[in-house]
């Protein structure tokens, strides 16, 4: 069977990996902080996935050259500001057998706004650029791993390669639906992260059900406003990569982004709250990034605007939420 | 200020009762059950919304002549299986002064499949056709009693009608967003209640966040390739009367309907788990009108119609969750 390298050993990472060395293919991973490396191969698992154990066939290494030589298939679970990168020092040691590449990070990088595909079109060389899949739709590793029935979209521009990332995904509890809309798919997985913030926000001052559903139509026209313009098809953000991941993501106990959220309505500092969750939140970072591509696109995107005033302004949540709840009267 | 009479005391009529007393409108409330009416004469609030009482210059009556004579508004809160009855009754006494005639009822009739506006179009004299508008959106009276910041819809095909409706409800903590598509906003309002059904059985299963997630999507889609054969936009399915209420009513513990479904999962008998609720559940009349209207015009719903299978044919729940989730690999 096939050698996957998976780069980056969080907790969506880990869980690809089990479910992959469980359908036979041969897995190594990388991770770039030694310690953390050194914790999963002493205890192989993580702390927030307990049901998981990683079999000890799974080669475990912060050394890329050595695993990438003989990969086939390389799959990206880094958080998004690192993604770069990452992608440069594996770029370094790819060897010649690679014949696919999979980002599994939703988020954009901060300053250039780039979804993980472009960066990856931008960094690897013109034989690999027809080889890029995303990988995306409402998975909670909490719940993959410990096989819980679930859906997710694989998208790329090429069919072959949409045929082939399907397949080696595809298990008796996870359904994989191909997309061609690569754009769509990785711009709402970015984005939900921003609006699952606000959600969390609306939790946090005890909104109540009614406004968290309001809210989350709105984010919903939001992405798809400002998706559009960048040249995502509409029809995405009515399917799993968009309504499904953002109500996932907004209403899971799992969900850091949401969580995050909450906490900052609570009056905690955001530095804290960060700490606290002790993982990534990727809207955090994807919000700057969502505010500046609404402005070069001259797109509104008021609930965004109103989670980077609250994240790096320092305006109040309760301020901020009465603004967007009292917006003129208008029609839909 | 206008006179207003509310057709139906259950809960969410109550609510706009007693929020538009407040606004300054004159109150009167029909209610067919004498019990009822009594008791809520006598207690001034329902069980189900403590914090609310209603003031004693409310009207709360079971003779329709004395109540209608004057009225210049009329809003339908009655359950969708007795609205054609109660508006046949009400035009018998309806005055010269009508003006507006609001439908606040979600659901589709049996037999006919009708939603609420076109039985009043059918029901109604030429000279009342162009006044009647429809209230729809995520809103549960338990929230909205209690003044939580709640966004609705107001739908008709009338303009003037559109304006003044919203005039009617608009309140500091409710926003009232016009929608000239009241086949879809009508229509989504109904189907939703049978998808939420189908989200409680996956709560009762215990299935987790990502495939309820999966599940609302797909809902979703049903709704909306439906909804557009009988002539409702797409776009409306992306508002708040779409994904809005959807999300609400799958998400939200003020829910009967998803409620009902996890009861049903839990290997409750129908009957007993309609008298556990104790309110008319609306999904449990709606699905047979949908699988009807889905089989005429020739949309494939598959979890309507295992939702129909559960409540109707005795299938397992199991194993219509299984029979959803595995169905073939294939592009969104």
């Amino acid at each position: 069977m096939k050698k996957i390298t998976l780069l980056g050993a969080g907790c969506w990472g880990v869980t690809l990996g089990a479910l992959l060395f469980k359908k036979g293919y041969s897995i190594n991973f990388w991770e770039y902080d030694e310690k953390k490396a050194e914790e999963l191969i002493k205890k192989r698992t993580l702390k927030r996935l307990p049901h998981l154990k990683l079999d000890k066939e799974i080669k475990i290494s912060t050394d890329l050259e050595e695993l990438l030589r003989e990969s086939e298939i390389l799959i990206f679970a880094v958080p998004s500001q690192v993604f770069r990168e990452t992608a440069k020092k594996a770029l370094i040691h790819l060897g010649e057998k690679i014949e696919l590449i999979i980002s599994a990070t939703k988020g954009l990088e901060r300053k250039t706004c780039s979804r993980m595909s472009e960066i990856l079109k931008k960094e690897f060389p013109e034989n690999l650029k027809n080889k890029i899949a995303a990988l995306s739709g409402p998975s909670h590793a909490e719940e993959v791993s410990q096989e819980f029935p679930t859906a997710v979209v694989i998208a790329s521009e090429n069919e072959e390669v949409l045929t082939q990332a399907q397949k080696i995904f595809f298990s008796p509890f996870l359904r994989v639906y191909t997309q061609k809309d690569i754009i769509g798919v990785e711009f709402a997985g970015a984005a939900k992260n921003v609006y699952a913030i606000a959600s969390g926000i609306s939790d946090g001052l005890n909104l109540g059900d009614n406004s968290k559903a309001a809210l989350l139509t709105r984010s919903l026209a939001e992405m798809q406003r400002l998706g559009e313009k960048i040249g995502a098809k509409k029809s995405t953000f009515l399917g799993l990569a968009g309504v499904g991941d953002l109500v996932v993501t907004c209403y899971s106990r799992h969900s850091r982004n949401r969580q995050f959220g909450e906490l900052i309505a609570k009056g905690k500092e955001k530095e804290k709250a960060l700490q606290e969750i002790g993982m990534v939140v990727e809207g955090f970072y994807t919000v700057e990034s969502l505010c500046q591509l609404a402005e070069e696109k001259n797109v509104e995107l008021p609930i965004a605007k109103e989670i980077y005033q609250i994240l790096f302004l320092k305006k109040d949540c309760r301020l901020s939420m009465r603004d967007l709840l009292s917006r003129e009267m208008r029609a839909e």
